[in-house]
């Protein structure tokens, strides 16, 4: 069988791979749609891969649309490991709708979990206050309710929701999550369904959006939602802008309904020049960059080589995705 | 015996400590120095207490001095409770002179460690670039290294450096941590003594100091210390100001060693109005108010009443001082 990756894929984890993949072939692409096998060029039209490495550097060097394009026209391809958590690019619909199976990408939930602690634990204690006093040359007692003592609401119980469970609990935060099964987990103080949001919403003081983007969950930060939450509580969007009404956060800014808004995503990416977001007081707008950890590569590379291994003795994938996931 | 406390400590913790105390007699104190027992005024030269409970509102009323005259004057005195994690207000060597034992507090460890972590994670994680992208309304990439890819440093691993450590750890940083016996630990990578300080530091990319002040720790961080830094490493220091020569620390961090600096204490607090850290673009100040979280009063009393429970059984005190912590 054929494995199909990027040139700079393959440079990285060459040998690595060499034990798994003996006795297959490694095809490569690197600019300008050259494809590869043994070192020598080979028809694109020729190359039939049963696995495509949808690796996160084929998002940089524009690779991506070429790998898809191979993928699609591949009667062989039955696997897929792919660069991001969220399955919302029409993409990966196309993948599934032709039976090629799709496994996640867990590797920026790290640096993602990091974004949403540094953020909430940075408003949480009063690093502003202070800020605030020494610039003013005051020596002022800047007392805060403890971390300890907030009550924390994760949307959505993934790979992101975990590794920010991991980072936070610690704390003695207490914590609901929000799954589509109410699954016990080990982090978590209790678990909820989404039906069950408008009952744990007004206890939340730090409400985090880390859930996929499906049908299910488009514009569920709602004008309810926002009325639902605690005055003066958190709310920290690291899923998809789509999962808010923008101009409900807004009416709900007005009114402390939450108190501060944490967003690394928007309905309109870049976020336009003109967007209010920019200059509100009570909002921080990053660039869709909470997934900007530099250990992504070598966690991607990782889980490639673990499902390889996986696939290849015939064992469950790791963050397979459901066919639900893609819309189907 | 009698047990002396303040009447507002009394208060709130009344109904606990019935059941513990059945036998003996509580004085307490309030405003103005009025003693009473049983609900009625007592000569203070009548008071005689075997142990005395040094609170945390007992500072903030003033009635501090009040209970150290009398347990100073009170032959019967064996153990005192006290608020303070450090012991070198010279109150405690006298008192320990006087052949009390002393119990000291962790109650503040908590929000100091969320204090540590919160400037700590706040400053790895780009919020700093990212909040100057927003208000120069740019839709701009903040790629940074992870938190957990950070080597890190606690320079003493007492109820503070624990507490610190259980918050990070968890982020997946190297640590390494430095105190008298060389004890492994379970959340630390690596123990070492004081004097392998300058072996360890120079891999550290967030020292954290954390330890008491005493005759070995005074002005530790000193010019040898600086220069052994790594160039861009983070200082924090909640434990004291005279832990570090502050001339010695401004000439390193015109050298990036440190980098950056978060400083809780100071040599001369309050910091004086025309001290040069006040604006200086590498120096986060804050007003020895990293312990100001809202849980500390609540662990106070449970502490209290958990050692109180221990001394009359004969147990071991948890947080017992040691003599040479007094400088005895």
């Amino acid at each position: 069988m054929q494995i199909l990756m990027t040139q700079s894929g393959y440079d990285r984890i060459r040998d690595r791979l060499a034990p798994l993949a003996a006795g297959h072939q490694i095809v490569t692409v690197s600019a300008n749609d050259v494809f590869e096998m043994d070192g020598r060029p080979v028809d694109p039209e020729a190359v039939n891969p049963e696995v495509v490495w949808l690796s996160l550097d084929s998002r940089a060097s524009g690779l991506f649309r070429t790998l898809a394009v191979r993928l699609l026209k591949s009667p062989a391809t039955r696997w897929t490991q792919v660069f991001s958590a969220g399955l919302d690019d029409p993409s990966f619909q196309k993948f599934m709708a032709k039976g090629v199976r799709i496994s996640k990408s867990s590797s920026q939930a790290v640096p993602i979990a990091e974004y949403v602690v540094g953020h909430a634990v940075s408003l949480l204690v009063p690093i502003e206050a202070q800020r605030d006093a020494q610039a003013a040359h005051e020596w002022r007692h800047t007392p805060w309710r403890e971390v300890g003592h907030t009550r924390w609401l994760l949307v959505g119980y993934g790979s992101i929701g975990r590794e920010i469970a991991r980072r936070i609990k610690p704390f003695g935060v207490d914590l609901t999550v929000v799954r589509r099964s109410k699954t016990e987990t080990e982090l978590a103080d209790r678990v909820v369904t989404q039906a069950e949001l408008p009952a744990v919403l007004p206890e939340a003081d730090v409400v985090v959006l880390a859930c996929p983007l499906t049908d299910e969950t488009r514009g569920m930060a709602d004008p309810a939602f926002f009325a639902a939450m605690k005055p003066g509580a958190m709310l920290i969007n690291i899923g998809r802008g789509a999962l808010v009404d923008e101009d409900a956060l807004r009416a709900g800014l007005d009114r402390d309904q939450p108190g501060r808004a944490v967003l690394d995503v928007f309905a309109t990416e870049p976020l336009p020049a003109d967007s209010w977001f920019w200059d509100h007081p009570k909002v921080r707008v990053s660039a869709h960059t909470s997934n900007a950890g530099d250990g992504n590569v070598g966690r991607g590379d990782a889980l490639f080589l673990e499902n390889l291994r996986r696939y290849l003795a015939g064992e469950a994938l790791l963050n397979e995705a459901q066919p639900r996931e893609v819309g189907l």
